[in-house]
């Protein structure tokens, strides 16, 4: 027998109408807001990563020598192709550009609850606008796809800072600070004592003095902002701040504002993020780790080769997404469900087959027998598959020109004249017969 | 600037609109016949296609090892993962077995039209039947698809073979005749010169004047399907000529007979094949290869040590299909659409925001400026999106609390209350509002 590689997964018919439904709704979501959706290959130059994702994802890269001698890898995060595509039709692509897809990416990574080596992400990104408007939509389509999911301010938050903020904070202090160094070290904070903390922070270029005050400073709430300014007296950190107030305004116009808290104290791993970023969490905290996260990085186009192009963009991906859903007990029911089925007595099935096609017709999701089975394990394999009504076509029955219909769920049984079934019903029942 | 991968593709959102609509109709047509969608890995241990697939397969495999030293694939056809995947809970999954998916895969062949490296698949499958029901509702689904995209009769064909007819003929020469081999010689005698094809019998273990008698043989009709049986005289083929003449039988029962040739000369590739086995053309010829085919491979769920499980299925392919649909003229429009379009002018973003809202609770597709752009701009844009209404918010029309709808077909305009607007309303146009 051969056994399904590690952290990676097989999905059965009924866990896979559950993940189906979700996907569908976060993709109705986001078509919504006008997003097109975009196909992308599942392979690119391994280069593409090693010049352009942190370190990290390179080492946790499917990476390999194809039968041509190129060296190529396994998408890791679609950032970097989409960066590509944008940068290969610039010119013809009227700006903004609002693509979203889902599929799978896969990191060398060990599994745990919520990490697979293969995961589904569902990426969404505004290319071409520097307002505050397209970080605020971002936020509101993410809210919108979490409520229309079944969850509520109860449920998440959205932890958003800003990383202008961070690195103008940084650049205050003067010296030889390393920028990216001390902001991954912030993405770490929650997760490591404050100690460690500090000593990553002293890594990166701050004194010890330096690391307790910067971690003063991100604690600040929305109203304290204004101190930030004063602390650093620069225009940068000015513009920061007024550019993370303008979001949480326009954030408020679309509607969102409630879920959105500030904390400065998250970062996001990724190296490409240069302005607003968010995480969303279990407002429980029963789901431990970030949810999902998203944010503005307006250099990446330009670092590919293209004109100068802000972006910005968010991607929840399946496994910890479906956490939040089970937490909140809103996860779909992993049950299969069809409409009819039609069962076949005897040589009944140019009949039992004309029935079929015509509430497929209508629609509807209809099994037969294709089988040559019983009665009775015609019965048990509708049951299996949670048919509503069992249509029986019986050689007697039609001799009366009738077939039989039965409810599964009552159990209740109806005669309906064949000529006149399904006929002109949307949806017949029982009761339409009776 | 960064290469795309030679035999990989993008698709930009026009495009993807096109190939959404198209899957969407093919998964539809599948799931109204009760098959359930699956989700599957994109990766195997290789040795699942060195050991079951057949060496054409094995020689176009991305296989690499990963960095905890396993020989894994890229998945390059989906049986071996659905077989896997039923022999692993075969005990409690209730028969028939019904199971679709779409998805890419990966074969490293030399890209041309209709062939890529990276491919996508719809796998219709049915596990559990050996009736000729199941194979005859392949033949219906595939059907009900091609219809359902709005192809007839005129555009396609399936040409029906069988395995078992094509195996008992040769076994009735007698002798050592490597069956496979012969059979591979059949499916690639529509591609090569005549004699080509009869040496290529003749290295399977026929003689020169067997080889002519079997090319006789396959040319039958339909009405002549004796003659095969009075030529070898054995119960196989008797056997298997009944089971090809109860396939169409049911066919015609469930509406598509009237798609079905009979032509043996069609073999399918791959070596798993027993039972009938079809190929979908182009009725006009000009999509000269295979737009997809099937069969039965009753084998091989035992092969990967489950119980001897009977099998049929299909698996119609993104490219080839797309040429079928462009040839009939039936491939959907490559051209966005938007419902509405949200114009702000001036500061009307919170007013603008709650209409876009509102009509995205109604299930249309909306788009509002994020980007903080004139009137003339955001029209031109509105315009590129193929937005139907642009409603019109601004400040001065907001003093008298009404907006202005402009259809943009007609470049009719008309004001609405702004705070009924859009109101009860399922789908607020101008009319409406006149």
């Amino acid at each position: 027998m051969y056994e399904r590689i590690k952290g990676f997964r097989d999905f059965y018919p009924a866990e896979m109408q559950a993940r189906r439904q979700v996907f569908d709704e976060v993709e109705s979501t986001v078509r919504g807001y006008g997003f097109r959706e975009i196909g992308t290959p599942a392979m690119e130059d391994a280069q593409l990563y090693i010049d352009k994702s942190g370190e990290e994802i390179v080492d946790e890269l499917y990476s390999f020598e194809d039968k041509g001698g190129r060296h190529v890898a396994l998408t890791p995060e679609l950032t970097p192709t989409v960066a590509r595509m944008v940068v290969a039709k610039q010119q013809e692509l009227s700006k903004p550009i609002k693509w979203f897809s889902t599929r799978p990416f896969w990191r060398y990574e060990e599994p745990q609850q919520g990490r697979f080596r293969e995961f589904y992400q569902t990426n969404v990104d505004i290319f071409g606008s520097s307002d505050p408007s397209a970080d605020a939509e971002i936020l509101a389509v993410a809210a919108d796809m979490l409520t229309n999911l079944g969850l509520d301010a109860e449920d998440f938050e959205f932890r958003v800072s800003h990383r202008d903020i961070l690195g103008g904070l940084l650049d205050a202090f003067g010296g030889d600070i390393a920028t990216q160094q001390a902001i991954r070290a912030v993405d770490k904070s929650a997760k490591i004592e404050t100690a460690e903390y500090h000593d990553l922070l002293v890594d990166a270029g701050l004194d010890y003095e330096q690391a307790r005050t910067f971690d003063e400073l991100l604690a600040v709430d929305e109203d304290e902002l204004d101190e930030l300014v004063e602390f650093a007296g620069t225009d940068r950190i000015h513009e920061a701040v007024t550019n993370l107030q303008n979001v949480l305004a326009a954030a408020e116009d679309f509607g969102v504002r409630e879920f959105c808290d500030l904390s400065l104290e998250t970062a996001r791993g990724l190296d490409y993020y240069t302005g607003v970023v968010f995480e969303c969490f279990d407002s429980t905290g029963e789901v431990s780790r970030a949810v999902f996260g998203g944010g503005r990085y307006d250099d990446l186009i330009e670092s590919f080769g293209g004109q100068p192009t802000p972006a910005v963009g968010f991607a929840p991906g399946d496994a910890t997404l479906s956490l939040l859903l089970q937490r909140a007990g809103v996860w779909p029911d992993e049950e299969l469900s069809t409409d009819y089925y039609v069962l076949q007595v005897g040589d009944t099935r140019p009949v039992a087959a004309r029935i079929a096609r015509d509430l497929r017709e209508g629609g509807h999701v209809v099994e037969t027998d294709v089988s040559d089975r019983s009665f009775g394990a015609q019965m048990n394999y509708a049951d299996s598959i949670n048919a509503e009504t069992v249509v029986i076509v019986g050689e007697r029955d039609l001799e009366n020109d009738e077939v039989t219909l039965k409810d599964m769920a009552s159990g209740d049984q109806v005669q309906a004249p064949v000529g006149e079934f399904p006929g002109e019903h949307d949806r017949p029942t029982i009761e339409q017969f009776e």
